[in-house]
């Protein structure tokens, strides 16, 4: 099996070799990822300009390739022939910050992923939960076993086309993971609030920033999986379509 | 009402202008868009550098804003605080090249209606299925008279919170349109391709292109309403649980 490892990141990021090492024990792993961190960045495909992708070597001496496109781009290279070998499967991350809720849209980690799918690939999105003020490095060892747990059990038991996986692994030891928990994606509550500043010339700019996400921990949903020490797993389409509101909105009058 | 235009092609873009115009019959519009084009730069919040935004006037001489950031940036800065009214509706395009199928997460111009619907207000994307070699300037009189009567309807019958609405409009002309259908997101296929290049100092560049997008027109979905000649309403949320899907998963076994 030819697993391609990509994250939004960057391709120095710990979360990345360690999801990248724990891979290799599942099949030949290629290493394909921004040569920069591309949080927040959506599901990008770079059209005005070319991708350039150089050869890097990492801590443990493998090597990998760094592009400089969005980690969506990177997975577009990789399945359009920029990897000599076919690609079976797509992991992504490991992601320090959980990407629940209305992340998804947002997120490089899933994203990444997302285009796996479109390539009609299965594709798993890791995160853990580390808090937001972690400070010093993320230990990422029981989210890499989970991550290799979890594509082992994808690729023997087979994932619907259209699929992928986003996986949230909570930030505990390995020992005190209660399980797995087949989840719903929940909600997101961000707090951003405007603030302006003026910088040395006179000139004004802004953030649009604020506290920490929350989510709400519900029966069944990503955030409450976390919350009770169950790593989340949620099964995400991309057929968006709100099915449940067609009936009604057929019977909209148009004026 | 208050309503923000903004777009995916910058704030200069012809479709923005047509769009806003006819969005003044509805209320009062402010637009906040990027000062370049952002196609398939997917659901974006800049987070690395401040936004600038500056005052520029349109061909028509009313004022606009333009802002450094994604169109999803500019939502957000539209949301939280930036324009001193508060915002009811938001309503992005007109994207030349439809939006269809799996274009909905890449595209600028839903992305931007996606920020909406997270800060928890109704938001519409329009395209219009303008073929990709057409030459000269698209016209978007037809397309802005549908977003009018699509958002207007939709202010009046309420759109539950957590959806919005991806219009695409056939480019055809206005009488010759048979009307709306409520469609389901369907499919899209890419036709990527490496193209490996070698620049004048020897290094090579790559491009991940290929011929445009086709999209199978099925029963009820987007792409068939437009080839039939109706204007195609999608609703789309933000929750991207394969719901249909959690069964099965449930009863997997970990190994």
């Amino acid at each position: 099996m030819h697993i391609v490892v990509t994250n939004d990141d960057g391709v120095v990021a710990p979360g990345l070799l360690a999801l990248a090492t724990a891979m290799r024990s599942l099949g030949e792993v290629s290493i394909l990822a921004p040569d920069r961190n591309w949080s927040a960045s959506g599901h990008v495909r770079t059209l005005d300009r070319p991708l350039r992708v150089r050869e890097v070597i990492l801590a443990d001496e493998t090597t990998a390739w760094a592009c400089d496109g969005a980690p969506s781009d990177c997975v577009a290279l990789a399945l359009c022939g920029f990897l000599s070998k076919p690609v079976d499967l797509v992991v992504s991350g490991i992601n320090p910050y959980a990407n629940i809720g209305d992340d998804v849209t947002y997120s490089g980690t899933v994203t990444a992923a997302m285009e796996a799918v479109i390539g009609g690939l299965p594709a798993v999105a890791v995160s853990v939960d580390s808090p937001d003020n972690h400070l010093g490095l993320v230990d990422y060892s029981a989210a890499a076993n989970v991550a290799l747990k979890i594509a082992r059990t994808m690729m023997r038991t087979g994932l619907p086309r259209g699929l992928l996986l986003n996986v949230n692994v909570p930030y505990i030891a390995e020992e005190m993971i209660k399980g797995i928990r087949i989840t719903r994606q929940g909600n997101r509550e961000y707090h951003d609030r405007l603030d302006k500043r003026v910088d040395p010339r006179g000139k004004p700019y802004y953030w649009a920033i604020g506290d920490v996400p929350t989510a709400q921990a519900e029966p069944g949903n990503d955030a409450e999986a976390l919350k009770n020490g169950f790593v989340s797993v949620t099964p995400i389409q991309l057929d968006l379509t709100a099915y449940r509101f067609l009936p009604e909105m057929n019977s909209w009058n148009w004026e």
